[in-house]
């Protein structure tokens, strides 16, 4: 596997969806962009079921039906495009479930990563750059603050803990960033990361980076 | 939770589901008759995803996919119905994930089993009929042979070895039954078994089923 695997993690509002579609970008044709649930036939199928409140779903069974969204994004676009030596950037993965199901939803974050794990076979990220942002103040970057009642929720708070312990816990991978920065200034940085750890060639790519 | 829940596993074609259909119209009111994956919004939505070929769902996401309609047909029809002192009837459950997908796929009962109880939590039946076919005489059950030439092929003897074992590890709970049985004699020797169940009561159900 010569690619680099990139993702972006953060609360909603953080500006994740913007940097990664920025760096992907930057990288021109040698980046993929996938987002999730999504990115595969069955993962935007899985994605408007969880989207359509008319349909009851229990909180450990979404963990269930991200992990096979997962796991079908990552055996039939992200192993292969990084077999070809591409750059993948995913929008949220297996953190954001450890984080919202495992950490804030209380369903644990080991049994989260086991359900993961039994369809990802031990896929990780290479670069995952956090975008830390207090959660009241992402719930005022826009206008629709209702629609974010819950933003600086204790909920709010769990996720973005269980974020900075995940970094803590892989200081190897995690790139902590300051959400509040300019954008543009943001995506110089990434950039850069990702840059360098494409110059240090796949082969001693984790060892570049620690 | 004074109900029983019953459970019918075997191969396609061994009459489960004529059989757990006669069981449920014999119980009359008092049994709720479900299918799976299925039963609820949420599974209906996910059995015409499993079932629509051309959508690609890798071997680990469709035990995923398994698990969460398991899942929320437990919480939302199976526990609610044994609490009201319904009897369950469930034309196939978790026996199916770990023989099908656990054994003869080659995923691992356990593993298969430890995503499953992620949703689950603990619900097993209180009784599962399984009914004995050989699987070259399950193929040849009707005119449509065709449809299944893989039926009597290491596939199929792997799932019904499977179920030998579950029946073994699980005495206290299977009933096995030869499917080649008369359909009226079959149905006749079912429901005495339910009757006796449900006449222990439910307190001293499963002793007085050991």
């Amino acid at each position: 596997m010569s690619g680099l695997f990139v993702t972006f993690e953060g609360l909603d509002r953080s500006g994740k969806t913007t940097q990664a579609r920025m760096l992907a970008e930057a990288l021109g044709e040698r980046a993929l962009l996938v987002r999730e649930p999504g990115g595969t036939e069955l993962g935007e199928r899985l994605r408007e079921l969880l989207k359509d409140e008319r349909v009851a779903i229990e909180p450990p069974v979404e963990a269930l039906l991200f992990a096979a969204a997962r796991g079908q994004l990552a055996a039939e676009v992200i192993r292969p495009a990084l077999a070809n030596g591409r750059v993948v950037v995913c929008d949220r993965f297996l953190d954001s479930s450890l984080a919202y199901q495992g950490a804030a939803r209380g369903l644990g974050i080991e049994a989260v990563e086991a359900i993961n794990d039994f369809a990802l076979d031990g896929l990780r990220p290479d670069l995952t750059f956090l975008l830390e942002i207090d959660p009241a103040a992402a719930a005022q970057r826009d206008g629709t603050s209702d629609r974010f009642e819950a933003a600086g929720s204790d909920f709010q708070q769990a996720v973005a803990a269980a974020y900075r312990a995940l970094a803590e816990r892989f200081p190897e991978r995690y790139v902590r960033l300051d959400a509040t920065l300019p954008v543009t200034e943001l995506h110089g940085l990434i950039y850069a990361r990702v840059r360098a750890a494409l110059a240090a060639g796949a082969g001693s790519r984790r060892e570049a980076l620690a």
